[in-house]
């Protein structure tokens, strides 16, 4: 007798952006305008994923601090969030971004590994680059790493992070207060690296948690990116405005994985997903409208002439986004939105000035506005159809867009059968269904 | 008419390192063997420390993992640590160490900024620069930076975090939303920056807190150490080991920042002080030597031998410990330490093998062993003498030496007036009498 396969499960991720994805959000009155660096704010978002039963909290990270006068910025240290939430919450995920262009992988590991000791196994780390000037300049560096260069470093990176976290069998820490013996020196195994960008000697200073050590989670869709995610992520939040594309971008990546040796299962991919909720379709789109009409239209079109690489006077207003544009940062760095937003813009056929309300919310990922049940249905789609093993979501309006989802949309889904109704484990591995990593798993090579 | 100068206030922070200073701690019946991992712990240090109403909690930090096999070892990262203790405390100030080797300084000053936004201006940066040769090796460096070369780079490090930290002006952020004006860029400085060893270009991405900014602290004794407390600290972690020599320190310290043209009063003097309480001084001096002769002798030795730069084998336990060893690290590094560890063996004249018990608690600090009248006084003493502003608690048990302490000699200094009934102010500088550092305070040279 064979064992039936057991059934995919949905995942669902909060995506904690600020107040919400729409750059007006600061400015409604259910939110105070400088809430953006009141941590209760993300704690109350936590609050209420957990509530849904969500897997994770995901916090997106940036120095930079573009278009500041016209809205908030990403502010709060990422791992410090996480940790106020790790004392507020009891099960959720907690998936944090940190980046190997401007950082030190003991400093990575160490503080991921501290998470993920405080919170019970519930950490993730987000492994991203760091390809804009303006970051570059806040560490001293006149120009950005290469493409190429900057991803063999993040590959680097994440291999001596792994091998530290490693460092310490599960069993290392003794602890007898009989015999005095605390550690077993022989279950310690010191990293010795020595490579392109990095050397490491020496063991982590802190034993594995209770999921082994923190889930990796990735984000780059270029093709090096998508190498990377192949060789060590065990989630990957991607960008894609169409199921087919989806569908295939979702199988490639989880060939490329079993191609290294991995198991099924071990890769799980989750589109990002806007989402704007209404008790219909027309109201949702008319709230959606009002927000999207406060955005001030230079905000939306610097931010877009950002993602795309090129000065905002070099763009019509009044004619269709041009589609020959150059890769932004000569080929180095941001394929990924500069992709998503063509094909969007393609999809919709409007002028730049039009599309940009399009854009302003989603900035360059899918985004659904309409009732639960759309919503739902979308999500059913996409996940059946092997598009997605969940969703980064995106809500418009943080908290109370989060709030509607998890009050409208998460019964639909757990009545559907697709959707937990609670939690069976404690951890973000158990939740994710992803193996806890053996001792060997991983080694520098 | 002049106002009178307003009376002199005693300062107590708690030094939360693992579970008490006796090596031993993690052995005792009341504790949990493995809990130097648990962040509950240090969040309960911390509660009862502002039952107590004491100014702040301090952590220590580093990724040496030397002695593992015979106790515990610095683990969690200590800006997570905080944060934890911030969401379960209202007034408690959060000091954490950080190094200035092996980081940067845009990434410490981002760091202790979310810190002291979340814990509404309650943070501290303990400066401090690493010495120890597997710490370097962690970060792939085959050697220790030279003396000098360290402390030229820990001034510069603590030169752009500052002018990072006054980056913005207090009232940058705007946040109305109806005008849709988010934050005044005439009210942003970008810092310009480019020294010896770090380059910074950009503003922080996150405005000011309650408390200006978070306080600056250090607890480097060498010459060089001096300097850089005198030019940047304001509160400084000593070690001394007699009355006169605390009180020189202390006053060529503060004389040191006022030749710079600081303010009086705007750097205070917290020597470490070992406390191990009991009803009697017979019973304290029971109970501490019971706890004391479960320390692995090689544990202490090792310990000892590290301090002092020297081999174990190269010391005789049967003897006093020799006067005329050279400076560690071929003088780079660990002096404070060093010397203080050979005036208290010279103070004690005791063989190396007693003396090794002396030292195990303390670990090269003054240690008072005695009745909560008995601490009272010296703490009294010290204070009145011009000694110490203040103390850096090192309890010999934690949290119950903290308990003992909090419950027995805190109401001594309370009903003596020398020590607070009540916190009078909600953020560190208030506790600490320090002033608001003005956005033109500081700016790099």
């Amino acid at each position: 007798m064979t064992a039936a396969a057991p059934p995919r499960r949905l995942h669902l991720n909060v995506n904690a952006w600020l107040q919400g994805f729409v750059p007006s959000a600061w400015r409604v009155p259910e939110n105070d305008p400088l809430g953006f660096v009141d941590v209760r704010h993300y704690v109350r978002v936590a609050q209420i994923a957990e509530a849904g039963k969500f897997d994770a909290i995901f916090l997106a990270d940036s120095v930079s601090t573009d278009g500041l006068a016209t809205g908030p910025v990403t502010a709060l240290e990422p791992t410090l969030v996480l940790t106020a939430i790790a004392g507020a919450t009891t099960h959720l995920g907690l998936i944090g971004t940190a980046s190997t262009s401007y950082n030190e992988p003991y400093n990575i590991a160490r503080r991921f590994a501290s998470l993920d000791l405080i919170s019970g196994g519930r950490a993730g780390w987000n492994i991203v680059t760091t390809a804009d000037l303006s970051s570059a300049r806040n560490y001293g560096h006149a120009n950005v790493l290469g493409h190429a260069e900057r991803y063999r470093r993040a590959a680097e990176f994440t291999d001596v992070v792994k091998a530290l976290w490693n460092s310490w069998e599960d069993d290392a820490l003794i602890g007898d207060p009989h015999s005095g013996r605390f550690a077993d020196p022989g279950k310690l195994h010191p990293v010795a690296h020595q490579g392109e960008f990095f050397a490491a000697h020496g063991i982590l200073n802190q034993p594995r948690s209770r999921q082994g050590h923190p889930v990796l989670v990735q984000a780059g869709g270029s093709a090096d990116g998508q190498a990377l995610a192949a060789r060590h992520a065990e989630a990957v939040f991607s960008l894609s405005q169409s199921l087919p594309e989806a569908v295939a971008y979702a199988q490639g990546l989880k060939q490329g994985a079993q191609a290294l040796g991995r198991q099924q299962g071990s890769l799980l991919v989750f589109p990002g997903l806007g989402t704007f909720i209404g008790g219909t379709e027309a109201e949702a789109r008319h709230r959606h409208q009002e927000l999207i009409a406060l955005v001030p239209i230079e905000h939306s079109l610097r931010r877009l002439a950002g993602r795309l690489g090129v000065a905002p006077e070099r763009l019509d207003l009044d004619k269709p986004l041009p589609q020959d544009l150059p890769l932004p940062n000569h080929g180095n760095g941001g394929h990924t939105f500069f992709k998503g937003i063509l094909a969007r813009s393609r999809q919709h056929g409007l002028t730049l000035r039009q599309f940009l309300g399009e854009f302003a919310a989603g900035g360059g990922h899918r985004e659904i506005v309409g009732t639960p049940e759309q919503v739902a249905d979308d999500i059913e789609h996409w996940f059946k159809a092997g598009a997605a093993d969940g969703f980064n979501l995106m809500p418009g309006l943080l908290p109370s867009g989060l709030q509607d989802f998890v009050e409208q949309v998460v019964p639909i889904l757990q009545k559907r059968g697709l959707f937990r109704t609670d939690y069976e484990g404690s951890t973000l591995r158990e939740h994710l269904g992803l193996a806890r990593p053996g001792r060997a798993a991983t080694r520098v090579p």
